[in-house]
């Protein structure tokens, strides 16, 4: 892992050995998810792991100790679980021992606005500093580090992809880890870094540019703390890879939840805005737009070129709301070439279809979709292809047919559907490949069945390269959203 | 059902029996579905359903016909699967036969432009008419009413509700009923009526205003046919009953889409919206605003009073968020008075808490959950309550940890939080009721679990008078629309 001249932040997410300080003796909090997320991805396995309460002597099958110092070997990271009120003990001891790092999930300091403990947080991190120790919070979840098995959370992937995520709240960087995960993107690393009082953004965008694991960088920012410093970062690394950037309490009621929460003052959604169009960031006004602008950039869909959509498949009434949608998004949903229509005429029946884009084939069988897919790409006015993979349809005969439905065990329809699933992100990738216009699949999956079968193919698509979004409401503001930030980026004239 | 004076389309939606002309032998296909809906309702168990198709003689164990005059009995409502071409013959024997009603899901007729085919529609419409039979369409699914058993896909409740849906796409009445019924709501009657070639809008709206199966009327429209008479019977039916409109094809490319699927011309959104102004007729502008809509004028969140918003629950970043996405759909978020942040502090602690709105407890327990969630809604600000049911919290101590949960089987967990879901229902229905102002139910269903405990939650909380929505975002959105209608329709001055 480690570069011939390292970042000085490297350190801090490969640590050799962690022990986490304040283990609690059995399950149902918070803070026992840290233990039993680094052993979900086999830290201890690799790594000495160190529980320290000195009310237990072992948990979870391992040892447990009563202070640092009793622990045997180096600690390079330590996890505070303990109240704020004896975390300065704490402190004397990372001090003594020699770790490198001290993340405190520990709250109840600089947040409360209550001047004793804004000072109490501060004496602490004067002290660390003057160690050569880096804090990570007070008041967060801390590391994400699949390469190095450090896991704040249940559930998160064990293999790494590309993305750096940098968040101020440990809630949504969850959020963003699960339901991005969901979609088929990996991470580099994810630091939830909370109130800030030590290790703060502009040093994780500065880490994340560099970074040679890292090719996209995503974050949800609060406060604004050293805005020159980090107003370079965030240019150094929007430079080099794509940067999604959320930032919360841009209202006025926001501001103030965001004082709560992590003592940020958040700055004006003026300067913030200026901030991306200054550092070619994007801007993302909601945290779906973060997931969905993230899956955009990381697969074809960055290349659009103009606003042309072909729309593909559902019923009339969704074609027609689909149609208000995109032309709602600023997108154009062009008519089809005399040509392609004639083209599509050879193979679709007039009674219930529609040619003219969106096209609704009824389309029954998966070749005459790829056929209909293919020819739409080719048609000039088109810059992109928006469609439902229907994996029932891409099934066998009778897979739309409830009754035949019905007859089929269950277990054997989702295996079914999950295979029709995996041939679906294979075709739609191969027709991007072949027609070099990225193509967009459309869910639905926020009022459906979603199950494995929606899973397997957003998984599949995703490391294909096509980018898969739940609602044409939200694809359409994605591709948006990317085509005015590459012409800003690309300084190409804007386009939307 | 037969009222003193009934309304003359009331025998359409009670048919003492059913042929289903052109029935394909087997599954597979969208027209199979006809036979396979109504069986599922058990229609044929109290009824008469006749199938009709030449060349077989029984399917799904029912005795087939060969023709209309076959059958032996009178039949009141015919379903033509049939293509157009062969179309007039069946008109023939139907008005031989004397039937009151035929639904044609036969497409191919005015909706392709086709000179020859508008022609051939137009012919048989009058040829119907002149026979005293109404026609439903043609290009459409027909009639769901759950009191006659009659349905148009697999999977509707059989159970009746208050809610009337006029559409003019059957893909999109699909998606209202299956949405809507997963959230709770139920149906008096729905009509798919495609290119409205005989009944039209104006007299559905006409129907269910005075329908007193039916208290909410929702519509999807796509062309405004007999612009007047429209504007009068939506008036009709807005002043007895809320009523939600969603209008496709207000856009140039969805207007074209519209006259592909159902030879609409779709008018301009400025008539739309002044329309639906005068009227006093609520007018949702997606899909999803229709949905929640529904859900909204369908409970207590009807009656909100004001914009203050308190929320509670979630972690501090989604707090962030959150209280920035009320502001920015026109909703307020107060902070609290004194007074309630000193009742709150009395079993709040301060590490990792906001009591300032939003409000972030870490509440474990019910107990404390049901006590914040009481003082926050009777301080004087408050107008409304967002929170989010929490199905781990309301069931016992460690089901929020991933180390306990997994020690538990997976169908136990499953029973547990169902019942959490069930209580957590109940517990906001009864602080609504003693509190007098509207609670609203949070999922953020859409990237979670979902579910059968979140199915439930929705269904028992909406049962209550409790409106649940996917998002915050969402709900903001329903609310503030249900004010501003509030305002107008009761002449009230404007709130939002």
């Amino acid at each position: 892992m480690s570069q011939a001249a390292a970042h000085p932040l490297d350190p801090i997410f490969h640590p050799r050995s962690v022990a986490i300080v304040g283990v609690p003796s059995g399950g149902g909090s918070m803070a026992s998810g840290f233990l039993s997320s680094l052993m979900e991805q086999r830290f201890h396995e690799v790594r000495p792991l160190y529980p320290v309460n000195p009310k237990i002597d072992e948990v979870a099958g391992l040892r447990c100790y009563p202070n640092l110092q009793a622990i045997p070997g180096p600690v390079d990271h330590v996890i505070s679980l303990i109240p704020a009120r004896i975390a300065p003990e704490l402190v004397e001891q990372c001090v003594e021992k020699g770790v490198r790092s001290l993340h405190f999930f520990t709250a109840g300091l600089a947040e409360t606005g209550d001047a004793e403990l804004v000072a109490l947080e501060r004496r602490m991190i004067e002290r660390l500093r003057g160690a050569g120790i880096r804090a990570i919070g007070p008041n967060c979840m801390g590391l994400y580090v699949p390469v190095s098995r450090l896991a704040f959370m249940n559930g998160f992937p064990s293999e790494p992809g590309n993305v750096f995520l940098i968040s101020q709240s440990g809630a949504n960087a969850g959020d963003v880890i699960g339901g991005l995960s969901r979609r088929g993107v990996r991470f580099s690393k994810a630091v939830s870094f909370g109130n800030g009082a030590d290790l703060k953004a502009w040093e994780l965008f500065d880490y994340a540019a560099q970074d040679p694991d890292t090719e996209i960088v995503t974050a949800y920012l609060e406060g604004i703390q050293e805005g020159r410093r980090l107003f370079e970062a965030i240019g150094r690394c929007a430079r080099a890879k794509p940067t999604v950037i959320l930032k919360g309490g841009l209202t006025d009621a926001g501001a103030r939840a965001a004082r709560s929460h992590t003592g940020s003052l958040a700055g004006s959604l003026a300067v913030f805005e200026a901030m991306c169009h200054q550092t070619g960031a994007i801007r993302a006004e909601t945290m779906d737009d973060l997931h969905d602008l993230v899956v955009a950039v990381g697969t074809r869909a960055r290349t659009i070129r103009g606003r042309g959509v072909v729309l593909v498949g559902g019923g009339g009434g969704v074609a027609v709301l689909s149609a208000d949608a995109l032309a709602a998004a600023g997108m154009e949903v062009p008519p089809m070439p005399e040509s392609t229509k004639a083209r599509l005429r050879e193979f679709i029946p007039i009674a219930g279809t529609s040619v003219n884009n969106p096209i609704d084939t009824n389309a029954g069988t998966p070749e005459l979709m790829e056929r209909t897919l293919r020819i739409v790409a080719e048609a000039a006015p088109v810059d992109v292809v928006f469609t439902n993979p229907m994996f029932g349809r891409f099934g066998p005969p009778g897979g739309q047919d409830p009754r035949a439905r019905d007859e089929i065990p269950a277990e054997q329809a989702e295996r079914r559907a999950v295979e029709a699933a995996r041939r679906s992100a294979e075709l739609l990738a191969g027709l991007q490949e072949g027609t070099a216009k990225p193509f967009i699949a459309l869910m639905r999956s926020e009022r459906g069945s979603g199950g494995e079968a929606v899973e397997v193919f957003q998984q599949e698509a995703y490391a294909r390269g096509v980018a898969a979004f739940s609602t044409i409401h939200r694809a359409a503001r994605a591709m948006g959203l990317v085509l005015r930030w590459r012409a800003r980026r690309e300084g190409l004239p804007p386009v939307v």
